[in-house]
């Protein structure tokens, strides 16, 4: 792993050409006490209870579940760990999943937003992070996917609203549009959030919705500063990092770790702080490459490079 | 292959909560003579010369070749096979690339990309598309590279123009942000145009550049029917066509065949066409798998899947 944060650390500045002002760093380190565990950058390594007792260990401050692994413990069970730990839950991951072929699927997904809203209440999380599906098995009707997405927010808001738990929705890269997520931009999610929770009087939005950034999902998008801008800071409810990697060799399970790939996280970090985030830092790596390693070793480099690299 | 283009042809009307407005097919089956063969879609089968014949057993009337393949046969002998079959050259793959780590390596490419302009003209292609070209070894600089692409094309428009070739913005998928093409969206690909060429008293751009619209890079845009309407129809200078698979087994060489993915192509033709674009429709098809099959199958197959299924 190179000191200088991978391929660009040790670049030396260009000058004259480019226009650096969406691509200032953030201007210090972050601070060690936002970093975030979620429990997919660890999954194959570890069960719940190891990764809580692995964040102790490790001076990390939050956790995110996915809810596999809160499953095989409990939500009840977890959610006196984690405050046997002092963890703050930065989000459950996951619910959405709403497209399906018929009403039945549909409310099958419904039901099971709900679920993960109770879930996310128990262990007192932050947000519920949706990732939001694709296209039905059987469809190309990706409008209709998209409607069937924003009906299926709206079917659960009111809940979510009354256990206090936030939904944030996770845009996710284009690439996963036919088979996990049809919200592929910070645009999209919000206009979403706008037409299922208008700003209140005074031009404040509830609170009640707003939007995951991971900077794996976003990091390409010409129109991310303006987004950003758009989603300051009440709808900006968790912010994910890791690395694009190149080449990336399989588009789900060869994410990098920060500093190993091309996104320029510190100056990402500068713009989502830059509009009032003030919330966790969460690594989430899904890698069989990294699965592979020891997961104290995982724990141990992803903190450096938080520090130094995002 | 599915008698019903794929996945979705079976698929039964859902109605009630799809916005179908943006997802209207194509009135009719596209006219035959508007396909063109890209030579990516059988590059490893055969040679430019064995490929310009081919569309004439075919009946193929439109030919877009790769530069490496046009290098072989060498541009003038190209051109005089190609009258001789009476093709349309609807594009020449490819310019472009303009970023580099070194003022240098920019040079070199601006001046690949005149003499790409120069094949374009000798062969009497409709455009020469650019596939703009990624972040530069060792960089993390995305607004640097994007702007490296604006110079590069700003100084190569004025040669293209007297040579009486447009230019043709291809974007990318985003998935290919880093290391193929930094311009990822239809409107990113659009703004760049409208700076270097500004609209003509009247409201009418020159038509010295515009945008190659792939489906394949730009079927996930939730912006995509308004980016559309805004290029219509003087910036639309080609259309190409394949299928997004599901699943996607590698990022570049693993694209479908019309009717074979999720990628609703009547509905795409009908807003391009809807938008005044009456050019060719490319079938440009990277793929293992039908790279191993024998080419004129796969041209009987893509002739009847652009009546069929696009």
């Amino acid at each position: 792993m190179s000191a200088a944060c991978g391929p660009g650390g040790a670049d030396e500045p260009r000058g004259g050409i480019a226009d650096r002002a969406a691509a200032q760093p953030a201007s210090a380190p972050p601070p060690a006490e936002r970093l975030s565990l979620n429990t997919a950058t660890v999954r194959e390594q570890w069960n719940l209870r190891q990764m809580i007792e692995a964040c102790g260990r490790h001076g990390i401050r939050g956790i995110a579940p996915w809810r596999d692994k809160l499953d095989e413990l409990g939500a009840a069970q977890a959610a006196r760990l984690l405050r046997q730990h002092d963890l703050t839950v930065s989000g459950l991951c996951r619910g959405g999943m709403f497209p399906a072929a018929d009403a039945a699927g549909r409310r099958a997904a419904i039901d099971d937003n709900r679920r993960a809203i109770d879930d996310a209440a128990t262990i007192g999380a932050r947000c519920l992070v949706l990732v939001v599906g694709g296209i039905p098995a059987g469809s190309k009707d990706l409008p209709g996917a998209r409607q069937m997405v924003i009906d299926g927010i709206a079917a659960v808001l009111d809940h979510a609203r009354e256990s206090g738990v936030p939904l944030a929705i996770e845009p996710l890269h284009p690439m996963y549009c036919a088979d996990r997520a049809c919200v592929n931009t910070l645009d999209q999610a919000l206009d979403i959030c706008d037409v299922l929770d208008p700003h209140l009087a005074g031009g404040r939005p509830s609170g009640a919705i707003g939007v995951a950034v991971d900077a794996y999902h976003v990091w390409w998008d010409p129109n991310l500063p303006r987004a950003l801008e758009r989603a300051r800071p009440e709808r900006l409810l968790a912010y994910h990092i890791c690395d694009w990697l190149v080449p990336t060799t399989d588009l789900l399970l060869d994410r990098g770790m920060m500093g190993d790939g091309v996104i320029d996280l510190p100056a990402l970090r500068g713009m989502v702080e830059g509009h009032g985030y003030r919330g966790f830092h969460e690594v989430e790596i899904l890698s069989t490459r990294w699965w592979r390693r020891d997961p104290d070793e995982v724990l141990r480099i992803a903190r450096e490079r938080h520090l130094r690299c995002s």
